[in-house]
């Protein structure tokens, strides 16, 4: 009973990673990651040691559906557990709503709760439960770990998590929630250990990804972010709009005869830096081309990160520290560059050569007043840990 | 030739104010303002000197229309010109979408123009172009000139007209365009003439009224403000949302089934201090308020400019002044309090006793080192200066 499987069920993947724990349940490392991708109708089975050496990978020509992608994962874990066992399985589950602050064990009443919460995010949460079904279908007796993007942000103050709207509907959940906790939770527990005075300060983690938001934490804690109610709000994203006057929603409504459907489809899957650059949702294709369709997309992105972090700072009271994170905050030096050169006036400076070469530290120059580090994710390790806790419980 | 009248059509009152030129067309002064407000059926008319000693009133128990209206002010005008002539009218038009920069002489191939951009801004526009051909129906020799509330904003860079939407949307209008530029055009001139080296520098002019947002001036001219393309978004307001989730309007139209328009409805009539107290959208009334909610609603209120104002102070690279207007702005001495209490990371420091006293001048302590200004606002002075100029012209 030493080894949890860590599941992350996005609509055209699943994600997956084995990890050890001790017999106290604290995460020892991670045995291997890998993923089922579904592509043009193929089946795409990938899996790495944890230093990234290819174990296993596989493919099928015709798509045998999301259980048998779960059946396929199961069975190459318990095939590779070195004699030890499965002692959970542990689920990303986009949506806790109002009443998970933390992880949960899943049972009956929980996935009432969590099936209810559906409606909030129709585009994840229906996948990640129906994951949980499949492990169930396949191991009734193994337990299940959910771990929530909602719950970190379960320490914002109430101001925070209010739309100017009427109260009733602030009451029957219709607020901001905020997303990406895992990774968020993951950066500030690493900051802890890399930079133990600056994580006690006021802190924006910038998770910048084909999903992009900011987080303001003090003291490790999240007071505010830049995703509201559904994951479509705040920063430009790979293919999401972010923040839109929501009078633009009614005249596509109104105006253009849309449906609620198209528009829902519109901003989350044509917006964002496809559709300003009209070229790509990538980063890399965008800052490699010479298109000024795709500056004008790179500089909005830069221009809205910019923006939204003077507005966290404001919801901190002032700045100590910039943290990177996500795919584009990892990798993307030109990104990184253009923010903190354009938050010097908040006593940001980069040291350039760092900037280029770091691939977890600071790249903050001598002196910079707010300091500014890069820290990569991993939310598969926040899973870990956190059916860890459960399982301790 | 040497009076214009200036008109300022809303829903529910026509707002007119009788203005002097000289000869060469610059304002000479205020001859008079007044309104007709429509209530419960009943027409009132008022109108006042400029400074305040009411002139005459009147009510009709009938509401004879809004065509009836503006003969009434018509009427009044011409009757107290002191034998001068009418020169022109002025209007407030909300919107003069992407092509008017500036005023403009009402002509035929321009109200083709206006009418367009209805969709637009369906709650106003369609009143103040009513207005128009209301008077041209009664004087049809009298020049009218429209004033436009989004051309100040024509000098915002490209970038913080883009929402994050497919290309062909901006291109076809659906962009950012800003609004209370007529306001904002006063505050930029006065500011210029009581404080000329700070009008040069990074300000954002704070409009707070029962419709509030910001705008972020470099030398007196519009980079960035927090309405978008309606004059829902940005701040909370008296009955309107401001910034919101997109995902919200979706949510309830999907999920709760309601129409477009009932959003529509919901987010600018029954939202704001409105919605977030359930008591009042008025200020004065909240802030005299023991009551939590009334409490949170206030809270709120500044805690979206704190959060604006440094999004905004970013889109500018710093701030060096703060200008608060409109009737909160200029009269809620609390909540410019709270604003620049909250700001003091900025480099903002209050001078209580001025904050308590003032009416229009600096409220920040010596040694602040961004200035922080009150200058009451006056939309009617802009209309009447920019008739002159097209009058010149």
């Amino acid at each position: 009973m030493n080894h949890v499987l860590c599941l992350n069920a996005g609509s055209a993947s699943l994600k997956f990673g084995l990890y050890r724990l001790d017999s106290k349940g604290d995460l020892l490392r991670c045995q291997f990651r890998g993923a089922v991708d579904r592509r043009d109708n193929h089946l795409h089975f990938r899996v790495a040691e944890a230093n990234g050496a290819v174990l296993d990978e596989a493919r099928w020509d015709t798509d045998p559906g999301a259980g048998a992608m779960v059946e396929i994962i199961l069975g190459w874990a318990e095939a590779h557990l070195g004699g030890g066992a499965l002692a959970a399985v542990g689920h990303r589950v986009v949506h806790g709503g109002v009443d998970f602050d933390g992880p949960v064990l899943v049972n009956a009443a929980v996935m009432r709760k969590l099936d209810a919460l559906s409606a909030l995010a129709p585009l994840h949460q229906p996948v990640n439960l129906a994951t949980i079904r499949n492990v169930a279908a396949l191991r009734p007796d193994l337990p299940q770990v959910a771990c929530f993007d909602t719950a970190f942000h379960h320490t914002m103050p109430e101001i925070a998590t209010r739309f100017g709207l009427p109260r009733a509907l602030h009451d029957r959940g219709i607020r901001r929630y905020g997303f990406h906790g895992l990774s968020y939770d993951y950066v500030a527990g690493r900051l802890a250990q890399i930079a133990p005075g600056l994580a006690e300060g006021r802190v924006i983690i910038a998770h910048l990804g084909s999903g992009a938001s900011l987080c303001a934490t003090l003291a490790g804690h999240s007071i505010e972010t830049t995703m509201g109610f559904t994951a479509t709000d705040g920063l430009l994203m790979g293919t999401r709009c972010g923040a839109l006057d929501p009078g633009v929603v009614l005249s596509l409504i109104r105006s253009d005869g849309m449906s609620a459907e198209a528009v829902e489809d519109l901003l989350n899957r044509q917006s964002g830096l496809l559709g300003v650059s009209g070229l790509s949702s990538d980063m890399r294709v965008l800052l490699a081309s010479d298109a000024a369709p795709a500056r004008e997309a790179v500089d909005l992105f830069v221009y809205r990160v910019v923006r939204e972090t003077a507005a966290l700072a404001a919801a901190l009271g002032g700045l100590d520290g910039l943290v990177f994170t996500g795919g584009i905050g990892e990798h993307a030096a030109p990104v990184r560059a253009s923010v903190v050169q354009r938050l010097g006036w908040l006593g940001c400076t980069l040291d350039p050569a760092a900037n280029a070469g770091v691939r977890e530290g600071s790249i903050a120059a001598l002196g910079s007043r707010v300091a500014v580090h890069v820290v990569p994710t991993d939310e598969e390790v926040t899973i870990a840990r956190q059916c860890g806790t459960v399982l301790r419980s």
